[in-house]
């Protein structure tokens, strides 16, 4: 306990561990004050622009960009599996249609371990192969919710297709040309990973108990669903189309900072300058905007950025931009998803991520941890004394 | 980021925040030093010995031993809501045979939101409600499991039994008598919460995101059933098994702690005297294993402890005392759980306390954690500067 006696509960204690450093991570690298996401030493711009999410998920879970007889195998390994075990779509079946998807996911993604018979197997190859999985049977799910809520049937892969265009021809049924295939890459390539946030550290956190990877992530996608982290850029999109016209922006972002509340998808608890996923989402938002002929969203956006930026200088004398959810709202919908699969597709991005966590947390080496995350709490609650409160008969009470 | 710069990263980081002292917690109290556990300031030797398990529940909960009146409303709502969704026992009839039941829980605890119209309603009171149904959803998840696994068929709850006497009769078909209701009341309390554990902090953790509590108790389940958490008593079982006989006790302990390996159900991470619970599950352990005509099992076990016991002091000069998951394996075995379904029982028993801890870190007042547990890493990984390694073209690498 001496960390305990070094550091004292001031420091550490009801801040929701925020700036505590807990591990180290050879994964990725959050530089909030110049605004650059790194992973595994590469820049995420470059990879966005041009690297495929399979190459980003080589990167992520083996240390390195794939070599192409090694992109090959892996193309290989996650066409192979990607299919749902038909008890799995037989429980999609079950669920009431209004069932929240993120909660549909949570249900569903720890199910696929009943039908894993390397679940729970201990070495590395295990895991990474769990891993891979994973990665492509979530948007499965997503995607197969997304039409069996619909009303219409599940689409099987197409082998000929990547996994971007897998997600995207799975849920609405065509294929999708070469430049939306491209964008669903870029969308998976921004959400893989950055670094202990929340739904991250959940899943090491588990891992950290030596539950296999199904459990970690079953975990990490409860804490995604929760509205303080993955659940932001759906009240984004609702804002926009709550405020409806350009010209009633200026009143709904004054309204809501008179009142005390923040402008969803704006300002980040990281980065003090432009969120780097933003920077990329940005300009796409406004192109996929133009070629949909739905510029006005944009413009909306557009709007609710200036002037937010504005008031926030004005009223705090400080800056403030636009993180990873605000244009990733206007993106996914362009992009053709529902506004209550926002978080799911961010899911089948940073699961990733998530995947290559738990590797490093259970399989790490050097930087794997030495034990299962198990902090303190202090007891500040009733006390009646070493013996504790007197036990009275319910009558007496 | 001022509390990072004041703890320093070497005091938290990689020691999975053993002895960190991380948040306010009115819920329970262990006092390693001393042996004793505290629920919301009783004792819990006088908990096991006096209380039912719906006290506890309410205990814990609302933080009070409940009235007459308030406990008969309590077992009145609980009554209500002791029975699964249709769809949710359609799902488990899909799952294979051998699926292990701790996945099973897992994938079908977070399967009953999808059926709750409440799940999400962000009141303490609706949140409440929800925790009702899930603590008495999970004993009937499990049982139902346990019936159709083994090819006999789900039984409805009785109204007229209580909560640990209902987990026994849906399992197995008929009602306990009242020692055996009575054990298993004593089992589930002493179960039911320990403070900031692994499963606990994941939930609180999940909960920190503002997901719905059923999100929260599929992490917990997950991290739950890790070897190095929820999963020791299996292992203390198959461990007791696999000796035999009283008499290859000495050989098998000495072989074991030559290897450098630990005795399963042996030391605890924070008792530094005998586990209270421990010390009532022993004299169970010891008159069930008598009238279950057993008694050699009982015998291995005391003899694994006195030669444990003995050979730590000898080796290392120090106590060591037998923890919760110890006695538990003999007594879970006597009132008839396979023991694969050792884990799932002690879920049973803290799902009490996972969803307690669930209320105050979202409606705690004063002891409601301010924002999402959300720590930092230390990125150790390749870095070529500010601009990141260069990108290169797949047939270059």
């Amino acid at each position: 306990m001496s960390s305990q006696e070094k550091s004292g509960p001031t420091e550490t204690k009801n801040i929701g561990l925020r700036g505590v450093v807990v591990a180290d991570s050879t994964i990725s690298k959050v530089d909030g004050e110049r605004g650059i996401l790194i992973y595994r030493g590469y820049d995420i711009s470059a990879l966005a622009r041009k690297s495929t999410f399979e190459e980003v998920i080589h990167l992520l879970l083996v240390g390195e960009l794939p070599k192409a007889a090694e992109l090959e195998t892996l193309q290989q390994e996650l066409a192979a599996c990607r299919v749902l075990p038909e008890p799995v779509i037989a429980t999609l079946r079950t669920l009431p249609r209004e069932a929240v998807p993120m909660d549909v996911l949570q249900a569903t993604a720890p199910l696929l371990a009943t039908h894993d018979p390397e679940a729970g197997a201990p070495t590395f190859d295990a895991c990474r192969r769990q891993a891979l999985r994973l990665i492509c049977r979530l948007p499965l799910l997503v995607a197969a919710w997304e039409r069996l809520r619909s009303g219409r049937e599940v689409v099987a892969a197409r082998p000929d297709l990547g996994h971007a265009a897998n997600f995207l021809y799975t849920m609405h049924g065509e294929a999708p040309d070469q430049e939306r295939a491209s964008i669903m890459d870029t969308i998976l390539i921004l959400h893989a990973d950055h670094s202990f946030n929340a739904s991250t550290f959940t899943a090491r956190q588990i891992a950290s108990s030596r539950a296999h990877l199904y459990a970690a992530i079953a975990g990490a996608l409860g804490s995604l669903s929760g509205e303080l982290h993955g659940g932001a850029s759906e009240p984004v999109f609702r804002m926009l189309q709550q405020i409806g016209t350009v010209d009633r922006v200026g009143e709904y972002v004054t309204k809501v900072l008179d009142n005390g509340q923040r402008i969803m998808g704006m300002g980040h608890a990281v980065y003090q300058v432009t969120d780097p996923r933003a920077e990329i989402l940005g300009p796409m938002a406004a192109k996929l905007a133009d070629q949909a002929g739905r510029q006005e969203l944009y413009q909306i956006a557009n709007e609710v950025l200036r002037v937010t930026t504005a008031e926030i200088k004005r009223r705090k004398g400080r800056e403030i931009y636009a993180n990873v959810d605000f244009f990733s709202a206007i993106v996914n919908s362009m992009i053709g998803f529902p506004v209550d699969m926002f978080t799911p597709v961010f899911a089948v991005g940073r699961i990733a991520g998530w995947c290559a966590h738990y590797l490093e947390e259970r399989f790490g080496g050097a930087h794997a941890k030495p034990t299962i995350y198990r902090p303190k709490a202090e007891y500040v609650g009733r006390y009646c004394g070493l013996e504790g409160c007197t036990w009275t008969p319910i009558n007496e009470r």
